[in-house]
């Protein structure tokens, strides 16, 4: 197959007013309870969905390639058509955007955890006994707000011992090595520099290591950070450079929400549950041309190994799918960035089932929308960078390839 | 899948008496008549393809990747095994075969309109009132022949305002800007070089619309001449020095013999009926090992959106498929080189049917050649571009790869 790079499809995008609707429930693959032998989404009722997928298309998308088990960050960059092996998203921006920092691009981000040191200076914890989170959020603030050789610093909080350190300047390049050693018995390590032109950085994150050091002297077991994964915005043109789109993101789950912004998506404030994620689609229908739609309960459910609720999710997506119909969009892509079985408790790498209802659909001969079913269509094998040009063809917001 | 490149397939292709026929239906692919929910193709009656089906293996080529809807230029390039986003043709260079200009090697083509330009030297009308067919030719005639800085000017008519101007001559590079402003109340633009490579191209290009200037002054609405799409013969290795080939080329349509001659095949003389075509075929079976024999009629219906056309062009070509089959040839290829449903009316991204008959061929459970038993094989999603690799191997004039 020819390579299709975002170039080629910048060339032939058009701006038209069809509109597309990517409905994502995350983990949506699942695999057979060893009782009844059905998946997740094969034994949830979903009327409405399996109505979308006799009308329409359906297969299972490889999210980055067969027998690579995908993070959330390459499931969605494939899912919004970019290769994600070419778009890598360092693990500190990912963090950042994760807590809904706004990371602007030249800043440097890492992650960071609060850590146990001994008197001779080496690392005893590398989670410093896993702190609450609220003694994480007193800690950030002590560290945050300093200003070191004009880069200033934020220092923000995540989750037990985890944090985030941003640092904003001039000139700063992110390719240093790490603080955190990971193990134990040895000392954090000074950050070296990979670069001349990361010099600067290295410069900065060791100084502001040896004042945490200190500032934190008194606060064992949180008595010092470790740093690693310094990382920038990614260089990824935005969705309205390449397919000339005007994309609008609805999550209820922050790290989906900075995915969606680094690819240059506007980010809509939406509730907690399904109904106001839909209620915020309906609410902004006029305003966008392209709207992606995240659903992280089918995830949870899976990670939890909790089956009957990853069912009862699909179901309630199901449920509030006539609302999207009734929208009556040019293009539904329902679909899913990795699987997540609840036997597995875990992502895997197994393809995810995604239907594409249209116009313009040549009809498979599919009535169920299932893993099964998926897997008999001619597309049981759809890189999923390709679910989103053909998202696009059938917006005929593609011109013709070539004269 | 490894990337098998045209330097692999050089390497193990041999010359053999076996003899391959490509029988192209352009635009084939289909959509459901909103009436009957079947293709064109599902509604013609083909008993002949049909059999060849049963007997063959049959599946749905995507000629560039999903979504991407093919030119003519891609479509045919994939078919014939050459990657059409590594091998592109150029807007000019395709307009220059396409009335069957001999394009040699070196020689830089552009696409032109006759335009209106006003007293101030602005572009009123790049299509100078769609003038005649004839007023066209007369035009071309006038300013045909001129030699500037040793460059010689072919100017050819096309059709109404559209026109090619071919240069030939020493030292001609064609990365040039054009001078078509695509739109209307300012001046055509000067042509610019993009390397010092092609400043002779562009100080040729602008003395020659300069003189064009001059020479059209009294034709009103006629007065201009805007050019776009410099473009040389691409670079792209003959069939026979590829696969080893003997290749011919039968073709109504002046675009497909140019296609044809781009890739080094042989263009036989044929008429304007596939019976012509089919006769053309039989009387030059003996001189060449492989055929490309390309049918119009089925993408004119389908442009025209007559679903009904379409169906009586498909039915005319299995009437005349036994003539095909009786000449005995190792392996008969029907294919299409993208979809042109009637519903539609125009190229679409839709994968494509074929099937492929030899004897060496591993049945598949096809006994029908239609769009929806297509998808249902194992091939139910191949590159065009593999299709040729097939028909090779299937002719026995590939070795083993490797020892």
């Amino acid at each position: 197959m020819s390579e299709i790079t975002l170039d080629i499809i910048q060339e032939i995008a058009q701006p038209s007013p069809s509109k597309i609707i990517l409905l994502v429930m995350d983990g949506l693959g699942g695999l057979p309870h060893p009782q009844t032998g059905k998946t997740e989404l094969e034994t949830a009722r979903t009327p409405n969905l399996d109505r979308l997928a006799a009308t329409g298309i359906c297969g299972l998308t490889e999210p980055v390639a067969p027998g690579i088990t995908p993070g959330s960050a390459p499931g969605h960059l494939s899912l919004f058509g970019y290769d994600p092996v070419k778009y890598t998203i360092g693990r500190g921006i990912l963090e950042a955007v994760g807590i809904d920092f706004d990371v602007r691009r030249g800043d440097v981000a890492a992650r960071g955890n609060f850590s146990t040191i001994d008197e001779a200076g080496r690392v005893t914890d590398r989670r410093a006994g896993r702190l609450s989170d609220e003694k994480c959020v007193e800690l950030c603030k002590l560290l945050d707000g300093q200003t070191i050789n004009g880069v200033k610093i934020f220092v923000r909080p995540v989750r037990e011992h985890r944090l985030v350190v941003m640092m904003r300047g001039e000139g700063l390049a992110p390719d240093v090595s790490d603080s955190d050693p990971q193990k134990t018995g040895v000392p954090p390590l000074t950050i070296i520099a990979h670069s001349p032109a990361a010099e600067k950085l290295a410069k900065v994150a060791n100084e502001f290591l040896g004042r945490a050091k200190e500032m934190l002297a008194k606060h064992h077991p949180a008595n010092m950070v470790l740093l690693r994964g310094f990382s920038q915005h990614p260089d990824i043109p935005t969705m309205s450079e390449v397919f000339k789109l005007k994309p609008a993101a609805i999550a209820s789950y922050p790290m989906y929400r900075g995915l969606a912004k680094l690819v240059g998506m506007d980010v809509l404030k939406t509730g907690k549950t399904i109904e106001d994620e839909i209620q915020t689609l309906k609410q902004n229908y006029g305003s966008y041309d392209f709207f992606f739609v995240h659903i992280k309960g089918t995830d949870t459910g899976g990670e939890d190994g909790n089956f009957e609720a990853k069912v009862k999710v699909i179901e309630n997506v199901d449920r509030l799918v006539p609302e999207v119909t009734a929208l009556n969009p040019d293009v539904i892509v329902v679909a899913g960035d990795h699987s997540t079985p609840a036997t597995f408790k875990g992502h895997t790498w197994h393809p995810v089932p995604f239907l594409l209802y249209s116009r313009w659909c040549r009809p498979d001969d599919i009535t169920k929308f299932s893993e099964s079913s998926c897997a008999s269509t001619s597309l049981s094998h759809l890189p999923a960078t390709s679910l989103m040009v053909l998202a696009m063809a059938n917006a005929q917001k593609l011109n013709k390839y070539g004269a």
